[in-house]
């Protein structure tokens, strides 16, 4: 497939991509986010981790270049284009909690991680098997005393990031269901694979 | 239990914490770390999460007051008391892959993570369920554009983090094994349950 294909406002897709297959996830209107989430093909109990890319990184700030790690120490993605360099991996999906928590006089919606957990379930992948995901574009500024903020992307209309696999691999992709992480709208991203 | 137990130089002991007890980390010498993993007795496949606890913490410096949070968004740990303020809970613990990885010239170690592996598998948890740990006393200062140190702890000998079961806990608990995470010498930890 090399046409783009759009995820719904609010909702996820799950899919396969092959050893040096290239993802694009594309911010069609801009100020969106998509967590990313990616699983072993052969084996979904391996997983992209935050913490073993950070150990390998050295950088919590992950950009053209940057490699995606999963927790048995195997390169997963590498990020080969960029046009934002603003993206997240501290923070969990948005799930029924996470909205209790933070949006206590919204409806409660079942998230990114609703949306992932029945997106990968066809690959038996269990919500509990969901880590943190790389969320594209998602802007969580660290301050100096370590607290986190969640501002509005600085993404615009058709800003992108593109990875590659470095081994076959199950996707799993959203459009935002959050308030915060997208600046209050709830848009479509799009995706390219090629 | 009320007295004080040894954790000997890169090992790590799993032991069960009841809901309303106490754990108390001890850096017995001084400048070394601990890595703490902890899982709800009743079912293991609930974990503690670095991304759920800075969802819900809003920080990434955990100290007295702030609480560990787990995968399925319940509270797992409470901190009570720190005579540090400083640890980290972006790393993963320290593996053969990360000791190729960052000393080849030394002998491989299983390091925390193998050791954790063993001393948890009498609860049935496998090591692709380990993720990252809460390390205690651990210095990882995040610079302005995201890169990440591995400095000495700041920690003296006898200083020590209390924590507070909120849920019946399977504990690992580990003497660090890596070079760079205690300056260079590999020391005990004592604990204590109360």
């Amino acid at each position: 497939m090399n046409e783009t294909a759009r995820i719904p406002p609010r909702s996820a897709v799950g899919f396969e991509l092959a050893a040096g297959q290239r993802l694009t996830v594309i911010d069609a209107e801009g100020t969106q986010v998509a967590d990313l989430l990616a699983y072993a093909r052969n084996d979904v109990r391996e997983v992209v981790s935050n913490g073993r890319t950070f150990d390998y990184e050295e950088t919590i700030r992950l950009t053209t270049g940057n490699r995606l790690w999963s927790n048995r120490s195997n390169v997963m993605l590498e990020i080969e284009a960029d046009t934002v360099g603003c993206h997240d991996f501290l923070l969990t999906p948005c799930s029924a909690d996470t909205f209790r928590h933070f949006y206590p006089d919204k409806p409660v919606h079942r998230g990114c991680f609703g949306n992932l957990a029945e997106a990968l379930a066809p690959w038996g992948i269990e919500a509990d098997a969901i880590p943190v995901a790389f969320n594209c574009f998602m802007n969580v500024p660290v301050g100096e005393d370590g607290k986190l903020s969640v501002l509005p992307p600085p993404s615009g209309p058709g800003d992108s990031i593109t990875l590659r696999a470095e081994v076959d691999l199950v996707i799993g992709l959203t459009a935002c269901s959050a308030y915060d992480s997208n600046g209050g709208s709830f848009k479509p991203i799009d995706y390219r694979i090629g």
